[in-house]
């Protein structure tokens, strides 16, 4: 097997840990925590299915890749919770070392590409990117939502917060953040959110 | 919120099932059972990395969705094991069934957009379809390999199983055939699988 092949299977057998990586949210119907690689897959499905939402036109196959690659630095860096200020702090520091050593298992050329992918999403200036970050912010909310709230309720997340994050989602999506609006506002009502 | 959008977000929500549809493959390190959601992911991520080993020039956007929805039957059809001779015949007849009322969920458009999608990757014909089967065939033998055959051993699958449905692989991709054909006959040799 010649080495370019050889790199590029051992970082498809790497990349098998994002499995591994569970998140805050919890599966419907009160499942277990959702796993990264679940989340990254559910996204891009998504993503592609709600693509006439975007507010600006989008490269859909760069948004889905951006959306199945966009956690494999939380091999390394571990899942950084969306409401853990504390850990938030030390997040862009983890994650760039991170990705710095399983990309370099790549040959040379993927790995910048998909490093530049990486950043991309992360610096949220593209229309792809700010699509893609919809979708991040998008499933695990509607996850949450069926489930009536608890990951909110567990964690006492405040409404602010859930705007303050999800004010972003209006970046990529204003229509997809009524209906986030809408349910934000509906589980202040339950209760489920702090106000 | 409009009909068209409450029924994409109505789909998405369901195929969160995928994730509590469990296959036969194990985790690489010994881990538990792997879902379809996972591998769907796996899947996809390989394909967009291993698209210069396809045989023909494919149009790798989809051959990612394809990759992405493929198993969404299996949320109501359930796994069928590959080696499985006795579900295998039924296979189809539970899959078109639960193809029809999985896609029903969206609105029309779409659901003959994924339908057919299904369909082409079912039939085997396209270069997309071909190149996804390979990694539909090539990511679950990765995982098991690295296991040191354990799936293989548990289920006690023969050699000529294995070859039967690699030989796919071959329509896919001659290149990553030559790599899976090493990874049999190492198996072979060290009695993971049964001659």
């Amino acid at each position: 097997m010649d080495e370019r092949l050889k790199k590029q299977l051992d970082f498809a057998l790497e990349i098998d840990k994002e499995k591994n990586i569970f998140r805050q949210t919890h599966l419907s119907g009160h499942g277990r925590n959702e796993n990264d690689a679940e989340h990254a897959w559910h996204m891009a499905v998504m993503a592609y299915l709600l693509r006439e939402y975007s507010n600006e036109k989008v490269d859909i196959a760069k948004v889905m890749l951006m959306c199945l690659i966009h956690d494999i630095v939380e091999i390394e860096a571990g899942d950084t919770y969306a409401y853990d200020e504390q850990n938030k702090k030390t997040q862009k520091a983890r994650e760039d070392a991170a990705k710095e050593k399983i990309y370099s298992l790549l040959p040379d050329d993927q790995k910048q590409e998909l490093i530049e992918l990486f950043d991309e999403f992360e610096a949220y200036r593209t229309p792809e990117s700010k699509f893609a970050h919809a979708m991040d912010n998008l499933q695990p909310l509607l996850l949450n939502n069926s489930n009536n709230g608890s990951d909110w309720r567990e964690h006492r997340v405040t409404s602010g917060q859930v705007y303050e994050r999800q004010r972003k989602t209006k970046a990529g999506s204003e229509q997809l953040f009524q209906v986030i609006d809408e349910i934000i506002q509906n589980n202040i009502k339950k209760g489920s959110l702090l106000p």
